[in-house]
């Protein structure tokens, strides 16, 4: 039976949504593996929406986190509320400040941010059926949130920046420093993180790391 | 000296712009090659906008292809209208309906439609300067479109879909027959054609064809 892994996406563009070179590069590792992949989004709008040329907010524009989702999905994505923890066998995050801006408000608060309820539930879900959780570049705040409030204490990492790190260990949980190629292992936690672009210059360092958690997630499941 | 490559977007999504996964698994493909990517689209606005939820176009929506193509290229996007061929080694075309309907109108036209200057100025240079051009998917009908109202012949691939390759045949050119893996070489012309998700099922089986339509190209360039 190949494995079932859902991929959380949260838009379709570094800066309001889904980093979209980590999302496919999952697709791609997932796939080349022979998995099924379940992409899932929340249905709700984005916090807003920035024109990524000039990296701008557009005033008064909306656009819904599922719908534009779906363009890095092909039109395969679910609205998170209906995904059943026992359809999965594991769960990863992508990146992409949509992470910090639609999954949770992480990028206007810090630590002291709220998950969104359907994406929380989910993860805890998830943790409390002994599940692997896999989260890229800035998606670790999603899961630190998510656990620490239900009193978990995990190890992520986000690469290096001290000022997200520090508001990482905010919520309780721990940091640990990786380079673009490295993963950060909680095998308690059953949480793996690798920084992508909170680190990476170029797309193939950023596939480096994202391949190698991957790989490790694989591993994980199949022993 | 790296060697530099451009990379034509036409939106940010497959059903009103650039095949994601199409236009990633180029770019991460060049990447690891060491090539320095030029990419760039062209500043005008999209055919229409289409929600890739459920496939349905928005009306009255607007969206611009070079701010849209800005979020596959993290903000590192020309109008390529400021290209010059001399610039480039070589020019790549991802797929996604984007091709056949930003980059020209074959979408509403088949074999009659026009190329958006730009694109074809481009196109037209290279070929000149012969330097190579690889097309992805659906994007060969801009390729040929742009050569054969020149009266250059080329041998381009769509994969295998009768009608598509019949507007092709109408155009001037030839088509040839491959499957999702199989890269079509026109040394003459100085043209490579890989059909990608005009027929691949998995992402995993259309990155192949990608990097083998790379891996030929660089060939080419080095040798």
């Amino acid at each position: 039976m190949p494995k079932r892994i859902g991929v959380v996406l949260s838009g379709c563009g570094v800066y309001d949504g889904s980093e979209i070179h980590e999302a496919v590069i999952t697709l791609l590792a997932l796939d080349r593996d022979g998995v099924d992949v379940v992409m899932m989004a929340p249905n709700r709008d984005q916090m807003h929406v920035v024109n990524h040329l000039n990296g701008e907010p557009v005033p008064g524009e909306k656009r819904n986190v599922l719908v534009e989702s779906a363009r890095i999905a092909r039109g395969e994505v679910r609205d998170i509320a209906t995904v059943r923890v026992d359809e999965l066998d594991a769960l990863v995050l992508p990146g992409g400040y949509g992470a910090a801006k639609n999954l949770c408000d992480f990028a206007v608060r810090g630590a002291e941010c709220t998950v969104y309820p359907k994406v929380e539930r989910l993860i805890l879900d998830m943790h409390r059926a002994g599940k692997w959780i896999a989260a890229l570049c800035i998606a670790p705040v999603v899961v630190m949130k998510s656990l620490t409030a239900s009193g978990i204490k995990p190890t992520l990492t986000i690469g290096s920046d001290p000022g997200t790190a520090a508001e990482l260990e905010k919520m309780g949980g721990k940091h640990q420093v990786e380079d673009v190629r490295g993963v950060a292992v909680d095998s308690e936690n059953r949480v793996l993180s690798t920084p992508a672009y909170m680190l990476g210059q170029r797309i193939s360092e950023v596939a480096e790391g994202i391949i190698r958690t991957i790989d490790e997630l694989m591993k994980r499941l199949e022993g």
